[in-house]
């Protein structure tokens, strides 16, 4: 892959300056423009050379790109890939980084600019947000899923995958909608589980000793509870029908846990239980 | 306090290994006999000098004892009590380290061993298992419970809080009920969530993908998910009444958690979110 002239990333976050900081650390990346609203976060980044240049309008920013990486919640970036189709060049290609992948894609295809846009999502991230958690190992081993479409078009999809494997990252191509179907189960309901379990401890009148008598276990379990929240209510709203259809399914199978429980079907629960774990220990392989 | 002639721990496990280890750091254990029915395990203990001797007969073992622990699971420990109770002499201390404990308190009054039985839960554990994984500092920091009944031997009593204390632990005395209903949200209701999503996602037709699709998120909300099984079917035996209670009242708020991503009710998400993440921080502050 050839280097790319000129890059914008709009949301230096976590994600977006992690990207810029890995990519630049390849050279792949020439200029880099950071978008944001935050002129703090931005004066962040280019202080810790993540970015070349600050700016504050998305419009302006994307005339002359020849990449353009929407780093924002899920639900924003929609909106702003509304307001920059018309601006890019028509060389220019874009991606983004957002946890759910169909209603982007849709868009995409509605605004015209399917040939060239390639949904991403870096299975990454962390609970410290903003320019300053940048890190540029961010991706190292990492799986990123790539959406393309029929219609996109191939040196595109070439310069996305490329970068994300400069980067480090394994990248798997997946259908929008897999893609969606198996992140409801994979990050979203965990997400939904673990604010559930902290909201709960937190409203007992016991709350106080509970959190006194908080081994590793709650704490890990809970760990996610500590994201971003208004991240979270855009995800859920983005994909809705996999998260409740992932929700359902995990609400039944903890009834029938319960019962077992509650009837003393030591054999029901030992089965699971068993299962759980060798499930989660194939997931200790070769992960950092 | 002063030294300890001779202590029989039965169950040279995580737990019971890590107190051996820990105790004997202190100068305060003299003799330390650990009992178990695993050879393999005793000869790991005696060659990492954390216990001097070895014996499989727990009621030969306690005759001339002057502190038993009780360090076997929860239902084990129960029916262990009953076995030495007539054995040991009357001036012997009996603890015990179970993740439950209204049970064996129980026990111990119908025993009639309620003077010199000091019920004990260090909040601290792990998913490795046997004496190999024994830790001298596994208990530095952490809170353990101590139980005491009205009619407790003050010396008892301040011969077990004193050598948890000497081994770096925070002491909380408790009513065996209170601990009982708090650690059924604060630890075993963890367990069964971890294990129901990672037992659902094993059972998904997605399954393979969903495991390239998990991230940090996953692997954290479900880690304690590799916990020993046989060992927590016992604990959900031993604390059922309390168990189920928070199992149904996670199911619950689950349930409206689920309504409100259904109805994209995102005011009473966020605000769960925030509760949830206020919470949980909490729990940040002065941990290991």
């Amino acid at each position: 892959m050839s280097s790319i002239g000129k890059t914008v990333i709009v949301g230096v976050g976590l994600i977006g300056g992690s990207l810029a900081a890995a990519g630049r650390g390849t050279g792949r990346l020439g200029k880099v423009v950071g978008v944001g609203r935050s002129r703090a976060n931005l004066e962040t980044a280019l202080h810790a050379h993540i970015i070349d240049e600050a700016a504050s309008d998305p419009i302006a920013a994307v005339r002359d790109a020849d990449l353009v990486v929407l780093a924002v919640p899920v639900d924003t970036s929609v909106e702003l890939l509304r307001q920059i189709a018309a601006a890019v060049p028509t060389s220019c290609v874009l991606t983004d980084v957002g946890s759910v992948k169909v209603p982007i894609v849709e868009a995409a295809v509605e605004l015209g600019v399917a040939r060239r846009f390639v949904g991403a999502h870096p299975m990454a991230g962390g609970t410290s947000t903003g320019a300053a958690a940048a890190d540029k190992d961010l991706f190292r081993g990492r799986t990123v899923v790539v959406t393309p479409t029929p219609d996109l078009d191939v040196t595109a999809r070439e310069l996305v995958c490329s970068l994300w494997q400069a980067v480090g990252a394994d990248v798997l191509e997946l259908e929008p909608e897999l893609h969606d179907e198996a992140v409801a189960m994979s990050s979203h309901l965990p997400q939904m589980i673990a604010s559930s379990l902290a909201a709960l401890a937190a409203a007992d009148p016991l709350h106080e000793l509970i959190g006194r008598l908080t081994g590793r276990g709650f704490r890990d379990t809970t760990r996610i509870a500590m994201s971003d929240a208004a991240m979270w209510v855009a995800i859920a709203r983005a994909n809705r029908n996999y998260l409740v259809g992932a929700m359902d399914a995990f609400a039944d199978l903890f009834s029938r846990v319960r019962d077992a429980v509650a009837n003393g079907d030591e054999q029901a629960l030992s089965a699971l239980m068993h299962e759980a774990a060798a499930f989660r220990r194939t997931l200790e392989r070769g992960r950092p």
